[in-house]
């Protein structure tokens, strides 16, 4: 039962939580060589609370901060409950609703030492699932995730959440309270499905704001590539990486409650599972769309950038080129030697300028037939 | 029924219709946690009007604006009756449709919220089939895309567009109205084959298009490289990966069309789809090596670029380094050090000219040795 | 039968056949909504005319400018009949063939409009296959392709070419004529394997050539990386994608032929077809060899630029930063101040020279220890 | 018999270990043309020594220093006996052993001839097991690794290992002498995998170190990119190339120990091994979003590499353009003509200053509205 | 019976020998249009000659030169006949081979038309295995590669080589006479499967050879990265790919023998062949390794020569801007107009020095600020 240090993807429970972006790529495991089936609870987490809806068509019940225990009279009814469990930081009330519902200990281990990767596991008398929740953040850009496992029994169904107060499933719980829709008509299957759905469509914001991160980017990166847009590319592509790695193993989650016939799931049920199974191919395809856009601008950066450079060293090229022979003339005429001809000359000085003159309109109409003037306008006009 | 934001494919019905470009990623989204089966109807959408074409090998009977309700006598009678539903913009109209003809509502939502991922999906006496028609847009460069969803019955077939104006069905109209071809003797099925093959046709001018733009583009890169270049590579790279990701899942479309027993599908109309098939390999087949040449575009982009720049290093190089000991010797002999023997003498003046010319012979014959001069011919000539 | 433009791979029926390059990736297309078995011959299509070559193990007869009914008693007899259709321009011609052997339309519209992607189909009476046959061009690099279209009937062999004058087929002519090897022992399978084998041996000195140049390129970017280098890389890549596009297919068509037990291919033949298919797997492997190989002299061209642009910036900073500063005193003692007591010592003149030689020298020292002069060096010997 | 050069991945046994990068790639090869089943022992590695721990749920016994030979009376009980052979040195030692267990000599050359790919082989009587063991080194970056061998039989397991002194089954050691959780109370195919899940599980710290490296590359990389983190890029790039390596073939071993009905392998414990299939799951996922993170630095790096020179560039040419036409005007009123009328104005020097200035002010002018002291401050602020 | 040109792999059989690169991709092919079956010799290629070991478990026997008929006493026998055909050059020999031993016209047209790409083939009587032998060179980087072709027969074995002084059978030969290990006790097949393994065990040194090669590069190309370094990164990168060539359908080859199960293989010498996989699986990722390792070095050779360029940018950057203004000072005060104030001041020439060094002291503490010197410095350490 040691306390070894756990890797939450929530920033409150992490030490070095003034970098952000990091969280996006942690994982859970084990201290090695620790005894399969270790709860790792880490200090930061926040305590756990039981929040309880039970329901049939005809009334909804819901009791916050009951104990295991109290549970034990919803579990035993027909009656649709749903157990959530928010926070995983109080490891006697979670071994406690291990022990009242009957939880295999390498269940309990998978829903509490977070993140996992995204599976689905049978064990008989429940269905473990759990998947990776995206949250867009409303202050900045970027996006929070948390693992949800909801282990599916034949009348109720538990769901345990790392954080309490986010989640995207009011929605979800309106419908229950206002009887909207088939949730209350419809058992614990179709519950685990709407929460799953909602998790689903909680995807399509987040991208939507990486797609017009990307489209702004493609616009600053030929006008005004400058660090600040290779930073912004490179953290585009990383969480388009971290967003992936969510969505891909739930397309084999959902793929794994589609095939597999499960006692606990109803055909009608799976039906809509199908549905689920569409949209997140069409996550996939958006997260690979976006990953392959990114990854363009990437090259168009660093031609952009060596294309303004060859604006610039073209631009001091033209200047150097055309005083550099013109300035050694003019020092060639400041040289004291006793006999220069040249110097004594009356028209010696304006002969002198003639020359320079000369010089200076060749090698000008040398470069705009080169077609230098062209980088040079361009230059002007759009940086 | 809440009025949800809508991501449609068409640039009238968006907000920022000023950046054209960004239309090609868009899709439908459901606002997250809503009920299953919503329909999504967005503000700006065109009203939905019906035009119905009624044949059988004698006769054709064509109608503008009928209601739904209209079209259950056509629909009750063996004739084939092609109901084109265009504009989604009236939900009741579009209910009243689902109503007349028994649609699931998952299937209703399928065809509404546009634009999905192409699917083909059996509801046992509908098939629904959604499709992206493309179409090249006459005033400039890319393309517009538009959903199509087909639900074929028995004696029926529908159509649903968001368009009414724009569509590429105008040959089949033709050839009903003037009975050619096989359309008129045979049923629903061949018809939604021929409107298919009509919208994969449909594609081939379309990336005609971007094969004349890589051509272009393929000079371009090499003799003027501009930024204008870049934008350019980018884009057509952007425009083939949104055309990619309406071909390939056509491809398992008709796929699913020629392998999947379907009893409203004759074996007579799979063969047909059979065809069907080898033109969207060869368009898959087609988009792929343009996205190849394109992306080898972005490489000599950048080698084209270095080696402009090496051009232009290299004639400032020259310059520099023939003037710069020259315009030393000047600035020595511009020193108005009391004693300085060489500037009384007779030819002092010459000696030092003959210094000069000396050493910008030797750098020249330097320069010329180690062939930068080819550069600088190759700069003339080219640039 | 409207006269559709039609997207011919010989540049002779091209209007904009000044630019040669794109040709390897054009495609036929239907004008989108005609029907399907229309025939779209170009206008500039060379007239069909009609060589037959009928033979049994005893004679062989060969006949010219034969009309498609004088087929007619050659086909009823047991001799295996070659009737070969050179050019594609004549509607009339190809229709009666069509008529005489009973194809069907959509097999005729196959190997009429030309170029299709190269595949087999069963049509029961007949067996079709389109292959590409390539050709090197001997005046010049590149190479031209053509699309050859076999109809296997059960005691003859139709096979369709865009041009009469160029194919590869003279040596299998030779052999019937000469009664050598197995080919005049056999049926009309055995010639259909014998040419097709003959278009596979085609291609590998097409691509022979494509080593060469190849290797070619790999000393010219490493020692002269010119403007035309990074042109002949691409072109390269460009034409192995086009060859890589023709024989891909090719392998399929192979694998369709070995695998299915077709009634029209003896199981002798087929043997002889999995030797072809070894061909055809050595055939992509050495076109995916030559394009890493060529994929990788575009990275090496960009490095070698680099590099010589890195040569050049280095001569210039030596040159530079060495008479910076001397110019820099002489400018100071250039100065026309009345006070300045350096110009009145008598050897002010040489002390400042000291001064100016000293500079230079630990310079040098300096770029030396740092080993600029070896890029120096380099840059001598080598470009 | 012969001594042929061994390759072990173990620094002490190398004879050029000041090299210490290279030992990730090592790999063991026979001296051509060798007998299969020789035994190639090297010359510096360790020599073996035999540790037993034989246990029943009751009792522990550990012995160490045992020959061959005595571990035979523990073999024939029916208590589990883990004899951890330390060491590959001495081959009579190592002959000894597989003659007193009946081992394969194939077997044997497997486990001793080190490293080999980790795999799986089943010879009826024992199960063969090879992998990899890696160890995060204390006092420096990147990682140590170690194979071990695993041969399992009926109531033994024997494990093979290069070194003595490190490995990372004392925990499992201290649960068997504490008989904590079940290791004591099943047999040797649990105890193998707890060793193997151990193994698994000191993968993760030593990616986890790989995660931090990668971060702090990401900010170094734009902010100071030096060849430093150049080289820090590639080497990270190696070294998870190297683990990956090990891991891969890790998740094939393990899959054949879940899928195949191995009788040596009870079913309970399959199940475990399930668990470990996902651990390596992840591992591979975690390796490869690490690799796909460090390749994306390469080229960031690249690109603020172009974007610093582009700034510094920047910055030459504003200072050159500048002073370059006043330092000609100063020349030109140096020059030494007779006649030069301006000289001699009365405000003449004066008017020259007021030209320079305008000419200087015109420049900054033209340079702001370009923008390019934008790159200027940025070039100030952040580097 | 034509002497086409044949593409042979072996340097001295190539007109074109002083560019020995090129071999390593060299392949046969047909005279285009050849009958199946053509022996294609090269006037270059090494006369033939035979080679008998004639063995049972009591007797080795050993002939040279021989001719087929010859061994016809020999293959009658029940003792294992290895006859090995050293050289390709003489036709007559070949083809009595041919008639002597049954063998397929295709199968001896596999043999000694090379090289051939790796494969098995199974002629009932014969079992044909063709692979590519690897041998390094001593005197030069890289390695050559000749074709083996083996023809395996009940109780004989054929082997044909392309020359006769090179393999890496010594070895077995000595194992055979010297009666070690287990060759003498067994059949044919296992004389097949110790040639085999004796050819897979010299590819790792051959490998080694390049791994070295990659380690060395690894450091050139951060410190001194030159022209010669790009080179040979090409050159490992292209080598690399041949071997791969080589070793891929190795794998193909290897396995077939696996899973097919053919009279001519005893079940127990498939399981030294299943030895045999693991080996080339290893090469393969041996291979692959490298290949991703120098494809690595390609993008560290590009960054950091502009890396370098950064720094030579910097260092003429900071000299040239610190003295540009300074001369301009120093210019102004060498014009030539009569009314200039300063230059009468008694302390002009001492104000003047002052201002130019608070100038350049405030650009160098700008310069240090910025973090310039950095550069400067690692500048001076490493290059």
């Amino acid at each position: 039962m040691t306390h070894s240090p756990s890797y939450s993807s929530r920033p409150p429970s992490k030490p070095n939580d003034e970098d952000d972006e990091e969280d996006y790529f942690d994982y859970f495991f084990d201290t090695p060589g620790s005894e399969p089936g270790t709860l790792s609870i880490d200090e930061d987490a926040t305590p756990s609370q039981i929040v309880l809806i039970d329901y049939t068509e005809e009334k909804v019940t819901r009791k916050l901060n009951l104990t295991p225990d109290d549970c034990l009279t919803y579990l035993e009814t027909d009656s649709v409950s749903w157990i959530d469990i928010q926070g995983l930081g109080s490891e006697p009330i979670l071994r406690d609703m291990g022990r009242v519902c009957h939880l295999h200990p390498l269940l309990l281990e998978d829903v509490v030492n977070v993140p996992q990767r995204p599976k689905v596991q049978d064990y008989n008398e429940h269905l473990l699932i759990t998947v990776q929740m995206v949250m867009p953040t409303p202050d900045e850009e970027g996006f929070i995730s948390e693992q949800v496992g909801f282990v599916l029994g034949e009348h109720y169904l538990l769901t345990f959440q790392e954080e309490p107060e986010q989640d995207c499933f009011n929605p979800v719980r309106d419908r229950i309270r206002a009887n909207k829709g088939k949730v209350r008509k419809t058992g614990a299957d179709y519950l685990a499905y709407v929460l799953i759905d909602a998790i689903i469509d909680n995807f399509f914001p987040v991208l939507e704001d990486y797609g017009e991160r990307v489209e702004l980017l493609e616009d600053e990166v030929v006008t005004h590539p400058t660090r600040h847009t290779l930073e912004q590319i490179y953290d585009v592509r990383r969480e388009l990486l971290a967003l992936r790695r969510s969505i891909w193993p739930l397309r084999n989650v959902i793929n794994t409650l589609i095939r597999d016939n499960n006692a606990l799931i109803n055909n009608d049920v799976q039906l809509y599972f199908r549905d689920c199974y569409d949209h997140v191919i069409q996550l996939l395809d958006i997260v690979e769309t976006y990953r392959e856009l990114a990854s363009g601008l990437m090259d168009v950066y660093l031609s952009s950038i060596s294309n303004k450079m060859n604006e610039i060293v073209n631009f001091l090229t033209v200047i150097s080129t055309i005083f550099i022979p013109l300035t050694f003339i003019a020092g060639v005429y400041g040289m004291n030697f006793k006999n220069m001809p040249e110097l004594d000359w009356q028209w010696g000085y304006f002969a002198c300028w003639g020359v320079m003159i000369v010089i200076a309109l060749s090698l000008l109409l040398l470069f705009w037939k080169r077609g230098w003037f062209e980088n040079f306008y361009s230059l002007k006009k759009r940086n």
